[in-house]
């Protein structure tokens, strides 16, 4: 297995100059003993940072492959990461979706100008695969790929340069595409710095696994019952060796704190957070006693949330 | 009566390095033939430029004086940011507001460490005067000063150095020190860029003045017909004067418009902004045929809306 860089991501640093937002650091909670910054990543063109794996992995596609186009399998912010990236790149993008997303998910990669292919749930993995052999598309996987792991990275690239004596970086674990590439960067420019995991408790598959110190796997249905419907994916034998090797540490949030979260974001911070994104900010608020002191970052990983949701959650 | 100069503003600027945030630029549609940025100061600490103001105001008093303490008089954006500029300095902040402000504000406000006092409303500014002159704080106005006018000028600046070749920069005008520091900033540094001042047209008192080639007076139960709360004041004559000289354009939008903008930004730019943060962007989405062509930049000046009313516009 061939583990990410620090060089490798600080070379997708380099080509996402100009494409990925570089994301401020917001002062959310400065005067406390537990001094909080936040990384919106919601701020990003397609609100979410998968947006930096995405371009990274097609901009390192040799010129003639990228030509024929690229494809994914993904339901969500993956998807629009990918169509907005080829069309940045100017290269044809087919996204395989299942029929039963929400209808607004396919419209909004549409509009990204990505061809979006409906097949019964489940059904993606296959025809996407199939797809990509007939037709010679590129296959860009959500996580389990070392360009896209070093793509994310550049979150924690930009998180040391910008606050150097960083102590802990809060990261959401879902596929584990970002944290592995967080805590590659982070670790290699601050090895004292903490970097923690956050899963939901209801699908906290990882902070079992690193416990146990392999792999487990919870059933989809158990996992789906998450309100944060970004994580509610499983590392792949790639990424699960990455969190073995960077993570600190763990820790699970309930399904009312990232409630609580993504209303206190809105309201304190006046960022529209996914309640995916909102798990880093819940494990401060509501889980300080079980976290390292000093300055820490949460990460806002994306803001994507149905409007209807987000009303009921704001008052 | 004395302008502000470029230099004043970017003299502003180093002091504000690390107080202020310097916000990024948000592609809002980048591949259009109307490419719009958003520079989000929702994302200021206290949730809007105010801060800069203030806090250049603060920085420039006589380190004696300073220590005495401050005072202002505002029941909105502007009480926060003294405050909290205040306690950054450590020195005491009195905010005098109307008995009948939002609880809410007052209690923000009293979070930042300033002492509020409460009079009937239209007592202010006598009252705010009084105080200062028997406790010997200084009064920082929240429009009508130069080195108020400076720091918001700083977010001009910013825009210039971060997208050099902008064509149009959208700013709202109130009391007018946001727009006369922006536009001093702007045609400083590229004088073929337009600035386009934006109102409500329930307080389009500046179009109009502008038009007539003298201020105008418009009843304040006119302007307080508008949702945009921040956008009710007139500008004094020293702010006026800079405006006459440095906008290009006033164009004016309905509250219909207004609304559609608060909830176009929270859904595709994933940004909380206050009805009169939203008035920028609200030209830019239905006013376009009478703007200039080209690369274009919104302010969205502030991101202090009521929760209630924020889940009547999302859906």
């Amino acid at each position: 297995m061939e583990f990410v860089t620090f060089e490798n991501v600080r070379a997708a640093a380099g080509r996402l100059g100009g494409i990925a937002l570089r994301t401020p650091l917001l002062p959310f909670s400065e005067n406390t003993g537990q001094p909080l910054w936040l990384k919106p990543e919601s701020l990003q063109p397609i609100g979410s940072f998968k947006l930096r794996g995405a371009m990274n992995a097609i901009a390192c596609l040799d010129a003639e492959r990228r030509a024929c186009g690229v494809i994914a399998y993904s339901s969500g912010n993956h998807a629009q990461a990918v169509a907005y990236a080829a069309k940045r790149y100017g290269v044809p993008a087919v996204i395989v979706m299942p029929d039963v997303a929400p209808r607004i998910k396919a419209e909004a990669t549409r509009a990204y100008g990505a061809e979006v292919v409906e097949v019964p749930i489940g059904d993606q993995i296959a025809k996407a695969h199939a797809l990509a052999a007939e037709h010679g598309l590129a296959l860009i996987p959500p996580y389990d790929d070392g360009e896209v792991i070093a793509g994310q990275g550049t979150v924690g690239l930009e998180i040391v340069e910008d606050l150097p004596d960083v102590d802990v970086v809060l990261v959401p674990v879902s596929g584990g595409g970002l944290a592995s590439g967080v805590g590659v960067a982070v670790k290699a420019l601050r090895p004292q710095t903490q970097v923690i995991g956050i899963e939901p408790e209801l699908a906290a598959d990882t902070a079992e696994g690193l416990r146990l110190g392999q792999q487990v796997d919870w059933p989809v249905a158990d996992r789906a019952r998450t309100i944060a419907d970004g994580l509610r994916a499983q590392p792949s034998e790639l990424t699960f060796a990455h969190l073995r090797k960077v993570l600190d540490g763990m820790l699970t949030v309930s399904e009312d704190e990232i409630r609580a979260a993504v209303r206190v974001l809105a309201r304190q911070a006046r960022l529209i957070a996914e309640p995916s994104g909102a798990v880093t900010t819940a494990a401060y608020l509501f889980h300080s006693h079980e976290l390292p002191p000093g300055k820490k970052v949460a990460i806002v990983s994306g803001g994507n949330i149905d409007p209807v949701l987000l009303t009921t959650l704001l008052t």
